[in-house]
C-alpha cells in the first residue's frame, strides 16, 4: 500500500490537501454537474516536483487526474467515486517564463490564467488571441488539453494553432522538453499536437510556447439581418473576400436568441425595429484593421454597402462606437444566460461543413418538430468556423419532464444528423465523461483503434485520467 | 515465400513493374543521391487497391515505400539494396474529389501534383497558398507526409495548417475515413498531425481535405539593403506590425548571394549601386493585399518609409510593376543554383528562433572561420520563418577535396550552435535517411523514446518505410 507521506515529502506538507473541506472545490466542477472523491489533492510547485509525482503515482499504480482552473464543460477534471485518485492540480505553475517579441513568442506554464497570459502580451505590445468566456479563471494548461475554441477562431484557429512547443511530463514521470519557439522544425513526428487535445489521458502539460500576433489598430462591428441561413453563408463569402484576413468575428444567432436577450436584461435593446426585427436570422461581424480607424471603416461600409445592394442583407446596424459595439457583442455573449428564461434546455456543440449549414438546420428543425411539435430551437454560434449551439429548449408548449423524457431521442437525432452531414458531435468544448460512451457512436472506428494503440502505447498501466476520453476497459 | 501474382490480381499486370528498366526511375531520387532496388514498383488506382495492397505486405511481412512525386530531399522515398521492398507509388491517386467553395475546402487525392491542385484552387477563384520549387511534379501526399515549407510559410504556415482532414491507410491495411471539412473538431487525439510529417513510417495519407483562402488582390514587392541581421530583424518587426497579415515575405540574403546570381546569369541585374551595393545584407519584402493596387502600395510605402526615416534600411527598391516584382524574386529563387558557381557546398536547412538569428550568424560564422579561414559562407532563406539555409563553400581559398575533408566537423559545428541556440536541424526538408543518425545525437531523449513508442504502437512488423526517420534497430 502506497504511503501519502511520500507524496509529502515530494511536495511539501500543505501541498497534499487529504481533509475532505479542503479536496471539496477540486473535487467538483463548477457548474456542479460532475463530482467525486480523490484519495488526495496534489499541488506540485515545479515541473520537476510534478514529475516527481507522476513517477511516484507511475510506481504505484495510482490514477492522476490533471488539472488547471476546473472549468470544463465535460467532467474532464472531476474525479470518479472511488477515491483511489489524485487530483494534479497545475495551479502553482503559474509562471510566465518568457516573453520575446522579436521571435513573437511566450514561454508560459500551464498554471497560469489565460487572462493573466493576454495581459502579458498586451503589456509587451502583443495580442494573444485565445478568448473565451472563462478567461479569468481557467489555466492555458487546461485550455491546450481539451483544444479550446472561442472567439477569435476564425482568424486565429483554435488552442493548438497558438502554440509552437510544448514541455510535457509523461505518464511515466520523464520530462519531454520540447518548447521549441520554432514555426518550422520538420524533426519527427507531432508530438506537441498528440497532446494538445488529449485531455490529460497521454501525459500532463506543464508548460508551452505560446505564438504572439501584433493588435489590431482599429475595429468594426455590426448587427446584420438576413432572410436566411443561405443568406448568411452568402455574406460569409462576402466578408471573406472583402476582408480577407481582417475578418475575425461572424456569429450567427436566430431571432428568439435576441428576443430572450431584450427580455431577459431590459436594459439590452434589440438593434432593429420594424420590418428588419421581425427576420428569422442575424449576424454580427467584426472586422480588425492594422491600419487605422478611418481605414477600417471605409472598408467595412463598402463591403456591406455591396452586401445590401446585391440584396444579400436585409438591413445593417453598424456600431458608431467602442460602447456601440460592445453593446453589440453583449447582446450576443447574453444568449447563454437569456437562454434559462426559455425553459429547459437540450444543448449540443456541434460543427458541420459551412456549406451544409443551412440543409442540416432545415432537416434536423423539421426531424425534431415532428417528434415534438412547437417545441423551441435556440440556435446560435460561430457561423465562420462551422460550429453551432444547437439546442432544443421547452418553451411553453412543454413541461421540463415532458422535455427531458425525449432528451436520449432529440440528442440521438441530432447527433445523427451532424453525423450525416459529416460534422461532429464536440466542436469545442471535449469528449470527457459526458460524450465519451458517444464517441464509438459516430467516430471512425479505425481512429477509435488508433487512438486506444497510442493511449496504451504511452500509458500502458492507464494512470492518466483513466476513463475520460477513451474507455480501455470497454474494448 | 509470397508470390508476387497475388499483387498483380490486386492492382492488374500493368502496375505491378518489376523489369529493372521500368523500376529505375522510382528506385533513385532526382538527384540521384540516394537509390537501391525494389522487389517491385505497385500503382494502386484506388484507396481500396492500395489498401489491399498494404494488407497483403502486412501479412507476408514485406517493406513498403510509399511514393509521391519522388522529389524529396532527405531519401525517405529511396529503397534501400536487400531487394525487398514494394515501392507504393500514389500516382494513380489522382483525383480531385470535391472543390466546395461555401467551407472553402477541397478533397484530393494523394497522387495529385501540387500545381493541379494550386490551379484547380484558382479556377475556383480561391487560393491554396502551398508553394515550393518542385510543386510542377511533387505529389500533395508527398508534401503531407514531409510537411512541406516552402515561400508562403510566413503567412499560411507549413503544410500541415493547410489540411482539416486525412484519409489513410493504416500498416494493417486498414481505410481510416478522416476527411472532414470542419474548423472545428474535439474528438479525440489529433491523428491527423500525428500522419502529416511522419515520412510514410506510420501509414500512407491517400488523401486529404485542404483548406482554400481568398485570392490577394494586390502584391507590392521590394528589395531592402540593410547594414546587419540586427536591422533585418528591427524590420521585420516594423512589417509585421504594419502590414499584419498582410506580411507574405521577408527573404534574406547576404550580399554575395546576389554577387554570385549575377555573375552566374548576365542577364539578371543588382538592384543596387554605388555605396547601397556594398551593404552586407539584402531583404526581399512582399504585401498582399484584399483591397486594391492603390491601396497596397499606400500602405507598402507607407511603412517603408518610417523603416527609412528610422534608419532601420539603407535603401530600398520598390517593384514599379509585375515584371520588376517577379525580377527581384527571381534574384532570390536563382540563388540555390548560382551558388554551384562558388564552388563545393555543405548545405543546411535550419531553423533558430527570429529573435535568435543575428548572433547564431555571427558566432557561428566565427567558429567555422576558425576552423578554416577565408572560406565562403553563403546565408539566405525565410528570416519570418526562422528559416536559414546556412551553406558553406570552397570558394576560391579551398579545392573541392580540402573542403569535403572537413565536412563532417562543419555540420557538427553548425548543428551544435543550432542545438545551443534551441534550434532545429531540419527546418523544411525532415529527416529521411540524411538526417536519421543525427536526429538521436540533438532530439530531446523523451520525444525520441515517444516516437518510437508510436511507432511501435501503430506499426509493430515494422512494415511501413522501415529505417526512415526512426531507427527501432538501433534502439
Amino acid at each position: 500500500m502506497e504511503q501519502l507521506s511520500e507524496l509529502v515529502q515530494l511536495v511539501g506538507e500543505t501541498h497534499v490537501l487529504i481533509e475532505p473541506a479542503l479536496k471539496a472545490q477540486y473535487e467538483e466542477d463548477w457548474r456542479g454537474r460532475f463530482s467525486g472523491v480523490a484519495k488526495a489533492v496534489v499541488r506540485p510547485g515545479s515541473t520537476e516536483e510534478l514529475a516527481a509525482v507522476v513517477c511516484w503515482c507511475h510506481e504505484h499504480g495510482v490514477p492522476i487526474i490533471p488539472q488547471g482552473g476546473n472549468t470544463g464543460l465535460c467532467g474532464g477534471a472531476a474525479p470518479d467515486d472511488s477515491a483511489t485518485a489524485v487530483i494534479l492540480s497545475t495551479e502553482r505553475l503559474n509562471k510566465i517564463r518568457a516573453v520575446d517579441t522579436d521571435n513573437d513568442t511566450m514561454v508560459v506554464e500551464a498554471g497560469c490564467v489565460l487572462q493573466v497570459i493576454q495581459e502579458a502580451a498586451a503589456e509587451a505590445g502583443r495580442l494573444f488571441p485565445l478568448s473565451l468566456a472563462a478567461e479569468g479563471s481557467c489555466t492555458i494548461g487546461g485550455n491546450l488539453a481539451t483544444n479550446a475554441g472561442g472567439t477569435q477562431v476564425l482568424r486565429y484557429g483554435n488552442a493548438r494553432d497558438l502554440v509552437l512547443g510544448l514541455e510535457v511530463v509523461t505518464a511515466q514521470g520523464e520530462i519531454m522538453h520540447g518548447l521549441r519557439g520554432l514555426r518550422k522544425d520538420n524533426t519527427g513526428y507531432d508530438l506537441r499536437n498528440l497532446f494538445i487535445g488529449s485531455e490529460g489521458t497521454l501525459g500532463i502539460i506543464t508548460a508551452a510556447t505560446l505564438k504572439l500576433f501584433p493588435q489590431p489598430v482599429a475595429q468594426c462591428t455590426a448587427m446584420l439581418a438576413l432572410e436566411s441561413v443561405e443568406a448568411a453563408i452568402q455574406m460569409l463569402n462576402l466578408a471573406r473576400q472583402g476582408f480577407g484576413p481582417a475578418l475575425t468575428g461572424f456569429e450567427l444567432m436566430g431571432r428568439n436568441c435576441l428576443e430572450a436577450v431584450v427580455d431577459c436584461y431590459p436594459e439590452q435593446r434589440l438593434p432593429f425595429q420594424g420590418p428588419s426585427a421581425e427576420l428569422p436570422w442575424y449576424a454580427l461581424l467584426e472586422l480588425s484593421d492594422s491600419e487605422s480607424e478611418a481605414h477600417a471603416r471605409e472598408r467595412f461600409e463598402a463591403v456591406l454597402g455591396d452586401a445590401f445592394e446585391q440584396g444579400v442583407v436585409a438591413d445593417t446596424v453598424i456600431a458608431e462606437s467602442g460602447a456601440q459595439s460592445a453593446a453589440l457583442w453583449h447582446l450576443r455573449e447574453s444568449i447563454p444566460l437569456a437562454e434559462r428564461t426559455m425553459g429547459t434546455g437540450i444543448k449540443h456543440d456541434i460543427s458541420v461543413p459551412v456549406s451544409s449549414f443551412a440543409a442540416f438546420i432545415e432537416q434536423t428543425n423539421a426531424k425534431i418538430q415532428a417528434l415534438m411539435p412547437n417545441i423551441e430551437h435556440v440556435i446560435f454560434g460561430h457561423l465562420g468556423d462551422g460550429n453551432l449551439h444547437y439546442n432544443v429548449m421547452s418553451g411553453t408548449a412543454y413541461t421540463q419532464d415532458e422535455l427531458l423524457a425525449k432528451e436520449h431521442d432529440i440528442s440521438r437525432l441530432v447527433y445523427d444528423a451532424v453525423h450525416q452531414f459529416s460534422g461532429s458531435i464536440s466542436a469545442e468544448h471535449g469528449v470527457g465523461l459526458l460524450k465519451r460512451d458517444e464517441l464509438p457512436l459516430y467516430k471512425d472506428p479505425v481512429e477509435l483503434k488508433l487512438m486506444r494503440a497510442i493511449k496504451q502505447a504511452l500509458d500502458p498501466k492507464n494512470i492518466m485520467n483513466p476513463g475520460k476520453l477513451v474507455d480501455l476497459s470497454r474494448e
